[in-house]
């Protein structure tokens, strides 16, 4: 069986944060991010945690920008000494960074008065850089190319997030899950053979241990339902029944 | 100042985990990971989320191994279709894969029986690849070169990692945290100051929101003691005494 061809958009996110690599924060916005862009039937590919190094940033979202269709950044974009996610992007293009008039008007506005120095550092962007609106009273994104900047700072990142993955609205991935009361080596010839007929569906294989309902939970998924329900029906169909728990749709 | 010189190991983690891209499931062992490397004086530097596929893994473990002292991955090891990261893992040092005597005993004490085929996946490893005993009742880890082949079901991963870091012990971070009560930006200036005579130092400024009791937590550290306190005091004396909420050492 051949699934309807639906479009695949790819996504990386990059995130910059000393905080996260040596434990002291605890990463929320990978999470987040994955599970928003899951909704909006974007692929998500890579997450990178890397240091708060300009020549990292730079190396790491160029070869991103080229690999996936939407890069994402988390992080690094304050107005002190360890925010130099700015400056890392720029890198990346080969652009200078320039102040640009619409951040800083947005500054002068938010401070009421004429900003200090440092903050200042905020109105900065990579030379070409666009501004998005989030549609609420938030300090407005900056998109370069293909990449979103966006702050580490949990709240304001999801909020950001979440009104930017209406722009990716694409087709939904359609998930059905199985759980299972036997062990996985039991199971596995069983997803090879069903593998080997719906050969582009994304079957994912998950033990749980200590878990009293199940042993492993069978996810599958598809952009294309009928695809993805006859795979279901396949798969069942060689698990013995008293093996699977459970199938939800 | 001049900071006394101390060992400075480096490593990486990479997460093979479609579940985590896709957003079915949080990775809770980036974060334990971080954490117990830290208390091991550790330094990582990286962490790496990517999907389940032989060369993806091949590439990015490859370029970790070179660049990095001490990798980690986690995920892919059991027995089904989208365990591949021992595949992925044998390509990034243009190795075969081959069957370990070892692992193969390990299986079958296991199972206590001749085990099906599918199990018999799991006794296989990289050429030339060690067993490292956790030195609990646990399978034992792969290792080849300098990377760590961990499984990604949390309690498995979390038990193998405290008996890893154990052997990579070295000169432990100190840290002190300043809390206080202002922007970023009123303190960007002090910050910048204390780094000026305290190049050496690690210091994160991370801002909270709708946090009552501060705005900016400061984190500094060093595994020089004499050093970060210096700097302690020196950052103190710079931010006004009624903006510091609380010093933590």
């Amino acid at each position: 069986m051949v699934p309807e061809e639906y479009t695949n958009t790819t996504a990386a996110l990059v995130v910059i944060g000393n905080e996260i690599l040596s434990g002291k924060v605890t990463d929320s916005n990978s999470g987040f991010l994955a599970r928003e862009l899951r909704k909006a039937g974007v692929s998500l590919e890579r997450i990178s945690v890397i240091v708060d190094d300009i020549a990292t940033i730079a190396t790491e979202v160029a070869e991103c920008a080229g690999a996936y269709d939407i890069v994402f950044t988390s992080g690094g974009v304050g107005p002190t000494h360890d925010d130099v996610t700015i400056e890392g992007v720029a890198q990346a293009f080969g652009r200078p960074v320039v102040e640009h008039p619409g951040l800083r008007l947005a500054i002068e506005k938010a401070v009421e008065d004429t900003p200090r120095s440092p903050l200042l550092k905020m109105a900065e962007v990579p030379e070409g850089a666009e501004l998005i609106s989030s549609g609420d009273a938030h300090f407005p994104s900056v998109k370069i190319e293909n990449v979103y900047v966006l702050p580490g700072i949990p709240q304001i990142f999801e909020t950001k997030v979440e009104s930017l993955c209406q722009r990716f609205m694409t087709s939904p991935y359609h998930l059905r899950q199985v759980l299972v009361s036997v062990n996985e080596s039991s199971i596995a010839s069983h997803l090879n053979a069903t593998l080997a007929a719906f050969p582009a569906l994304l079957l994912g294989s998950y033990p749980k241990i200590g878990n009293d309902e199940y042993r492993v939970r069978l996810t599958l998924e598809s952009k294309d339902e009928r695809y993805l329900d006859s795979a279901l029906e396949d798969l069942v169909g060689r698990i013995p029944g008293d093996h699977v728990v459970k199938i939800e749709r």
